[in-house]
C-alpha cells in the first residue's frame, strides 16, 4: 500500500518532497492511517490539526486527547480547538453537519495562513469516493457530481483517494495501529450509513473490484468534465458580455450553437438558476420578447436580441440631500454635483450619466430613488407632455428587469432626471437660466 | 401519464404521425402498457413482434399465447418467432442473454426491412435507466455508459422513459390491463435484480423523487458527452492519419493536446485498447521509440514521430504460383505480372510497388509470403552482400508491428523483393537481361 500511495502522490503531483503538510486527523483509522504513512515516507515536514466539535461530550473529548497522544508519539506539531459546533449552527441556521464543515475548514485555512504551510491532507479514500459519487447521482447532478473527490482540489490533496477502506483497515492491523471507533465524521451521516452499509456491498457483488474501477471511472469523467468546461468558458465569452454588473446574452449566437441548453445551463446555473429553467429559456428563444425568470438572486428577462441578467437588488433606500452638496455616495453609485452660472458659450456633454438642471427651479432638497409604479414625468423633447415612466421606459426598450433598477433624481416630488435617459422638460437650461446644476451619476463598479 | 409520453414524444421527436411502428412486446406489464398507451393515441400504424426464446418451457409459449390474445384484441398484426437460444447460445459460444439479445434484435431488423417499418420501439422507462446507470458505474464506464438508456437510438425508439415503473403499474391497474408476471427479460436477470430490488429502494429513500432525478442526470449528461464527441471527432481529424488501413497518430500533436489521455482512450478504445494501456502509451510519448502494446485486435507501436496502429492480420499462408501467372489474388492484396523483352529504352518506374525483375533468373515457382524470422537477402545497391531482413527493416525505421506484415517475393527459398522496399541484387535487371518480371502490388482496401 505505501507504495500505491507513493506512485499515486507522484503521478498526481500531490506534494513535493519536503514541503509543510497540515494533516487533518479526526483519530479515526483512515486518519492515523494517514499519518503512519506519511511519516514513514520521511519527506515532509508534518502537522496535525484536530477539531474537537463537542458533540459527543466525553467521547469528543477522548478523541482530542487521543490524537494529542498520537502527534506526541509521532512528534508532530499539534494544532486543536474546540468548537461549539452546537451554538453556531443554531446561531447561523445550519444543520449540524454544515455548521461543523464550515467551522473546520475556516479554521484550517487560519492555520495554514498563520503557519505558512501551503496544504491540508485529507484521509478520504476510495469508498468515500464511491459514496460521494452514488450520493450524488441519487440526489440529482452533473457531470461535476459524477468525478467525486478530486485527488486534490484548491490547497486541498487526498493522497488516499487511490486507496480502500479495506486496504486501510488491513495495513492499520499489519503495522497494529490504535484508532479511535466511530470518532467525529459529521457529514451526512444518515445517507452516507445507507450508501456505505447497504449499497456498496451489492455493488461489490456486481464487481468485487469495485474500488479500482470507481477510480477509473472518477478519473475518466473527471478528464471528460475539463474538456466540457473549457468548451462552456469558450461559449461564454463568445455569447456573454458584462457591462455594470448586468449581463447580455446574445440570443443569436444561443440559437446557433450546438447543444446550448446544458451550455447555458452551466452558465446560469452560477446565478441560481435550475435545469428546467433553462429548458424554458431555450423554448422561449423564438417568442415575444419580456418573459421573466428569476432565481433566488438574479432575473433574467427574454429581451429582442439579448437574454438580459441582472442581480435582484433591494430597493435603493430613498435618499436625500441638500441640492448643494458636492457628492452624494451609496454603496452602488455616486453623484458629484457642480453649481456653476450659465455662461454664454455653455456646452452641454452628451454623456447620458451628466445631467444639467435650471439650479433655481429646483428644491432645496433632492431625492435619488428608485422607479416606482405610477411615476410620470415631462420628458425633455415632448413640448412638456405628461408621460408614465413605464411607458417611456418600453419605448426605450429597457428590459423589464432593468426598469425596477432605473434610478430617479427628485426636486420634492416631480422627477427631474430620469438618471441614464433623460431629464424632465420643467428643469431644463433654458435662455432664462441663470445657475446651472451639473449632476455626474457614476455606477460603482461590483467586484 | 398519457400527456407525459404524449409530450416527451414530441419534444424528443421520437416519431411523427401517422408512421409505422414495430412494438417489441414480451407479454410483461411494461409492454403492455407500451400497446395500450400508443394505441389510445391512435396517431400510428401499429404492429407487434414477440420473440419466444423457449427458455422457461410451457410459461414461455404461454406468453406467446398470450401476445397473441392481445394483438388480436388491440386488432394489430403480429410476428412470433421460436427460437432454440439454448442450441444458438452453446454453439456460438455466448451467454444466454447476449445470445437472446442478437436472436432478438436482428430478427426484429428483418421485420423491419420486410415490412418497411422505419422504427421499433420498445418498453423500456425510467428504472431501466436507473438500472443500467447503476450497472454501468458498477462495471466500470467512461462518460458514455452514464447516459443509460436513450429515448432514440438507431431505429430504436422507448416512448416510456419519461415514466417510472410504478407510473407504469398504476396506469395498468387503472385501466384493467391484463399481463403475464415474470415474462421474458433475459438481460443480465441476476444483476439487474440485485439493483432493482437491493439499490434502488435505498436510492428512493435519499430522494424519493428519484426517478425524475435521474432523468434530468441522464439528459445533462448526455449533452455533455455530446459535446465530448465532437472535441474527440475534432481532434481525431488533426492527430490521426489512414493509410492502407495503417493508421498513424502524430506524437506531437498529441503531446501538445490538453486532456490527451482521455481522448486518445476515446480514440483507441474502438481499437480494443484499456484506459491503463493508454495511460502507458502516454508514459511513453517522451521515451524511445519501439514500445508495443496489443489488444486483441490491434498493436500499436510507439514510433519516432506516430503512434503506429495495425491491425493483427492472421499470417497470410505462403502463395504459391507460376511465374508465367498473369495474376495472383489474394484477399489482401493483388500481384500483376508482365513478361516482357528489355528494349534499348527500357524505363523503370520508380513506384515502390512495381518490381523488375530477370525473369531467366527466377525459378519456375514464386512464393508470396509475410517476413520470417531468419530472413536474409542481398539488397540492390551493397554491392551483393547479405543482410539479415530484420535489420533492413531496422535501417528503414518500419515499426515493430509493421514488420511482421512485411510481403516478400521469393524464387525458390530466396528472396527476389521485400515488396514494397527493395528488390534482391541477385535479380536486378542488368545488361544481360533479356526478359523482363514486370510485378506490380496492390493492396486491396479494407472496408
Amino acid at each position: 500500500m505505501l507504495d500505491t500511495v507513493r506512485k499515486y502522490i507522484a503521478q498526481n503531483q500531490l506534494f513535493e518532497e519536503l514541503q509543510n503538510l497540515l494533516l487533518a486527523v479526526s483519530g479515526g483509522v483512515d486518519s492515523v492511517v494517514l499519518v503512519d504513512i506519511l511519516h514513514r515516507f520521511q519527506s515532509y515536514s508534518l502537522s496535525i490539526a484536530h477539531c474537537n466539535f463537542q458533540l459527543r461530550g466525553k467521547e469528543s473529548d477522548e478523541d482530542e486527547t487521543f490524537v494529542a497522544n498520537l502527534a506526541r508519539e509521532y512528534q508532530l506539531p499539534l494544532f486543536v480547538k474546540k468548537f461549539d459546533t452546537q451554538e453556531f449552527a443554531s446561531k447561523n441556521k445550519l444543520s449540524i453537519q454544515v455548521a461543523a464543515r464550515q467551522l473546520r475548514y475556516a479554521w484550517f485555512d487560519e492555520i495554514l495562513l498563520s503557519q505558512q504551510i501551503p496544504l491540508l491532507v485529507t484521509a478520504h479514500h476510495q469508498n468515500d469516493n464511491i459514496e460521494t459519487v452514488i450520493y450524488n447521482l441519487a440526489k440529482g447532478t452533473g457531470i461535476a457530481g459524477l468525478h467525486g473527490i478530486l485527488p486534490k482540489n484548491g490547497n486541498i490533496v487526498r493522497p488516499l483517494l487511490c486507496v480502500s477502506k479495506e486496504e486501510i483497515l488491513q495495513y492499520a492491523s499489519a503495522n497494529q495501529l490504535v484508532w479511535r471507533e466511530d470518532s467525529s465524521n459529521e457529514s451526512d451521516k444518515y445517507s452516507r450509513n445507507l450508501i456505505r452499509h447497504h449499497i456498496i456491498p451489492i455493488l461489490k457483488q456486481l464487481n468485487p473490484k469495485l474500488e479500482n474501477t470507481f477510480q477509473e471511472n472518477t478519473e475518466k469523467i473527471h478528464a471528460v468534465e475539463n474538456i466540457f468546461k473549457n468548451v462552456v468558458n469558450e461559449f461564454k465569452n463568445r455569447v456573454l458580455n458584462e457591462i455594470n454588473a448586468i449581463c447580455y446574452l446574445d440570443i443569436e449566437v444561443i440559437r446557433k450553437e450546438s447543444e446550448n441548453q446544458i451550455k447555458l445551463y452551466e452558465i446560469l446555473k452560477d446565478f441560481g438558476f435550475n435545469y428546467s429553467q433553462i429548458k424554458q429559456i431555450i423554448n422561449t428563444l423564438d417568442s415575444e420578447a419580456g418573459k421573466l425568470f428569476t432565481s433566488h438572486t438574479h432575473t433574467l428577462v427574454k429581451d429582442r436580441k439579448h437574454l438580459v441578467l441582472a442581480p435582484i437588488q433591494a430597493k435603493n433606500e430613498a435618499i436625500k440631500f441638500e441640492k448643494k452638496s458636492p457628492i452624494v455616495t451609496h454603496h452602488n453609485f455616486t453623484l458629484e454635483l457642480y453649481i456653476f452660472s450659465k455662461s454664454p458659450d455653455f456646452q452641454f456633454s452628451t454623456d447620458a450619466n451628466i445631467a444639467y438642471l435650471d439650479f433655481d427651479k429646483l428644491s432645496e432638497n433632492l431625492t435619488v430613488r428608485n422607479f416606482e409604479h405610477g411615476d410620470e414625468f415631462c420628458p425633455l423633447g415632448m413640448k412638456g407632455k405628461k408621460k408614465k415612466l413605464t411607458d417611456f421606459l418600453n419605448d426605450l426598450k429597457i428590459p423589464l428587469n432593468l426598469k425596477n433598477q432605473v434610478l430617479l433624481l427628485l426636486s420634492d416630488k416631480q422627477i427631474a432626471w430620469v438618471i441614464g435617459h433623460r431629464i424632465d422638460d420643467r428643469f431644463k437650461i433654458t435662455e432664462k437660466t441663470q445657475t446651472v446644476l451639473e449632476v455626474r451619476y457614476m455606477i460603482k463598479q461590483q467586484s
